[in-house]
């Protein structure tokens, strides 16, 4: 059969071998053999490395001959996958997240500035509602969308800080905000709509978009209009299959917060178009800084019916490794998310859900101890921003909320440096730094954005002035090389 | 515009209502109006009652024109759902265990033996590690696979108790089996392509296979086979579009176990299609009663290149709630799952892998713990038989593992209930059940088989006699006007 490998008799003797013929596929980094730094090469590409030799495979219909231990005789297996998750890319800030854990693992000291992930730990009184949810044996299947304890006080939050009205069966509780997120685009979107992204934007948004059989249309912004969505560049691109606009405030990438106004010019665009509807990622709603203020899109006028507002528990809880997010929206959009669940999950974690509940129990936006947290962010926003505007050739917004900075450097680009070779994006820039520098962040190709890379500062003060000592190094070295 | 409504003014002043569209859509049993007992017209139904009217929509394009609060005009919303979304069942048995359960919280006694779920308590050991977890601040993202030491654990399992060999790499851990099944659908599939499913089958497997574009090919069993898979049934049903054979060994819902030379014989006609995968759920491996013992599929001489092993946490260790399975394949097929995970939840919850490695270290097939809920499911399994052995009209397959019994109760189709109407099919069988005894059970047409109905034995004996004597006090008063 043409395109069919013959495999050697050797490696039929070790099935851990035998398909592995993706080697970059997947994002599985503490493997054991994971000790490369290059990351931006390691998606999309389809080769057959463990059979000795890098070759293209023809991604459909293809197949694999083997011969088998047992009684079988030569047979083929095709090891086609589906369009679809052909088309997807794997999220790359889970994957350099993911792989430099696995340096610092493997003993390279790495700091770490690549994850979306407080530093922090869970606050106490969360932690004993879990441990009390599982002492006291709460640890069976919910119900699909979430217990009506945990739903009942998403609702009362949602209307005392956010002045939005839910009622229980408006809210679907999932494993995580990005859940939440797929979920809706799969239930509103039929093949051939459009999602509209405004850049730079979170990675994962337009690869859910396309598991969703929708076109992500990505809309620019720019760092001098602080990242902010121009309302004319979006009327100009709203058409008869414009399904869905994204909006993320505070943004990741960005730290960028739409004032209130912005919104309303916003809105009023989307209120002309009827089949267009509204997902508002507010899972940074938290991390915010003085005087940005957070406004729910759904709040404004017109907008309760078209809006799907999405939050959860990460961010400003520290609760990342308990997996709890929702969306809350018209019942009929959000009961068809609950459909999609009740097929692919089920309700979340009785554990993280008692725990969740806790989470709202403490207080308006989080109480004292949410407080503390966005304090601790906001002085490293600030020690952040001021030591890069202290750098030659760096262009900066100042994030309003979130703990990311993103950053422009593209000055930097068509730097030649000493054994690495040529920098020209934000990914061999970023390859450069994890090699140089040891410090891990994100290019900001994977937000959308080429000029930019992304710095997460969920990590203490004193590991940042590292990290910036070793950015600022390693930049300089570059300078002479640069035109000026 | 065609097919838009005109909602009045006091629907827009209450934004809960709004969009409320479809009472009947989603399953939210707790939210307050939920007393009906009827399930079966629940779904699929696109009505407009809370407009006062039960009108049917199109199923595209279809808008609500909304005259909302604030500043803008009339506008309005399109409520279009996706076709993939609209062609997909929610979950029967999630939807009327959560029915049940809310029936119960509003006062109606009901026996619930409609879940898939252990009624034991998770194991200490496991509840501990589970705390331990959360006390040490283990509650950050895990990479998106799963933890090296759970996939390292799940691998020595894998080995041990089911001679298949893998390497952390091609294991993927997800919120529970259901996820790591509808991954591995979405990533095998192409559109077209044909899911080979033979009935009584899981109620997922055919909506899943739905989620991932490809078709569904329903193989009926029999009764008298025990709903065993006859391979030459399965031979015949082969085509060039066959990507994946879904085997569930020990069954859900029948609680047949197949036997390995049938599995040999299956995996032979597998062998001769290149195409061809299996996906073997073995999520109810460690409950088996003897004589009957488990085969892994991929276990079979040449088949594990081509099969990808399914299992999880809830059942055997009585973990439902905290929502972790697995999938263990090729690296090229898992690590395709793990890329649609990496865009649609990450990684599991850090505190349930911590607690699913102690459930793995509690000894062979989850030793003593494990055993002592295997014994008293198999008193259950006895008790059930033997009762409705006694029944006349009945029809019993023996189950030989898992925690259901599938009855054949077709025998009283046909007859005219007081009080209640025509029964005819396992759907208004068990709504009379439901109705007049109380006990709420899954009709059999959920599972792909009209004559039968599930039962549960997931219940204490006290209760399943409770049951048994409701069901059977229903039944017998069906009697004089069933033909014999």
């Amino acid at each position: 059969m043409a395109g069919s490998l013959q495999c050697s008799p050797s490696i039929v003797s070790r099935p851990d071998r035998l398909c592995s013929t993706d080697q970059s596929l997947g994002a599985f980094p503490d493997s054991g053999s994971f000790r490369s730094v290059s990351f931006s090469s390691q998606f999309g590409n389809f080769s057959l490395k463990s059979l000795g030799t890098t070759r293209q495979l023809h991604p459909y219909r293809t197949s694999v001959v083997v011969k088998a231990e047992g009684s079988f005789e030569q047979m083929e297996v095709g090891i086609t996958l589906s369009p679809r998750v052909n088309s997807v890319k794997p999220s790359k800030t889970v994957a350099i997240t993911d792989q430099a854990t696995a340096l610092v693992q493997a003993g390279v000291p790495v700091i770490r500035l690549a994850a979306g992930e407080p530093d922090f730990d869970t606050p106490m009184v969360i932690a004993e509602a879990g441990i009390n949810a599982i002492r006291e044996g709460f640890t069976r299947y919910t119900p699909n969308a979430g217990t009506l304890e945990l739903r009942s006080v998403i609702c009362h939050k949602l209307k005392e800080e956010n002045g939005i009205f839910y009622t229980p069966d408006q809210i679907v509780v999932s494993n995580g905000a990005k859940q939440s997120i797929l979920q809706a685009l799969i239930a509103v979107c039929s093949p051939g709509d459009e999602v509209i992204i405004p850049a730079p934007f979170w990675v994962s948004y337009p690869e859910m978009a396309r598991l969703a059989d929708a076109t992500p249309v990505i809309l620019p912004t720019s760092i001098s209009e602080n990242f902010l969505l121009d309302p004319k560049t979006l009327e100009s691109k709203i058409s008869e299959k414009s399904r869905m606009l994204i909006l993320c405030s505070p943004s990741n990438p960005t730290g960028s917060v739409y004032p209130k106004k912005l919104l309303e010019e916003i809105a009023q665009i989307v209120a002309r178009h009827p089949r267009l509807l509204v997902l508002s990622d507010e899972i940074y709603e938290h991390i915010i800084y003085a005087p940005a203020t957070h406004t729910s899109f759904a709040s404004l006028p017109g907008m309760w019916e078209r809006t799907l507002t999405v939050n959860g528990f990460s961010k400003a809880f520290a609760m990342t490794g308990w997996r709890l997010g929702y969306i809350a929206g018209p019942k009929h959009f959000v009961a068809a998310c609950g459909k999609i669940q009740s097929q692919s999950t089920s309700g979340a974690s009785s554990i993280s859900q008692k725990a969740a509940v806790a989470a709202l129990g403490m207080g308006y936006a989080g109480g004292e101890a949410v407080s503390v947290m966005v304090k601790a962010f906001q002085e490293r926003r600030d020690y952040l921003v001021k030591s890069f505007r202290e750098l030659e050739g760096v262009k900066i917004s100042e994030p309003q909320g979130a703990f990311y900075l993103f950053l422009d450097l593209s000055s930097y680009y068509g730097a030649e440096a000493q054994d690495f070779g040529m920098i020209n994006n934000s990914e061999s820039l970023c390859r450069y730094l994890l090699d140089k520098a040891q410090v891990a962040i994100v290019p900001g190709d994977a937000f959308g954005d080429d000029t930019c890379i992304r710095i997460s500062y969920a990590a203490s003060l004193s590991t940042l002035q590292a990290a910036v000592m070793r950015i600022k190094k390693a930049l300089v070295s570059l300078r002479p090389a640069v035109p000026v």
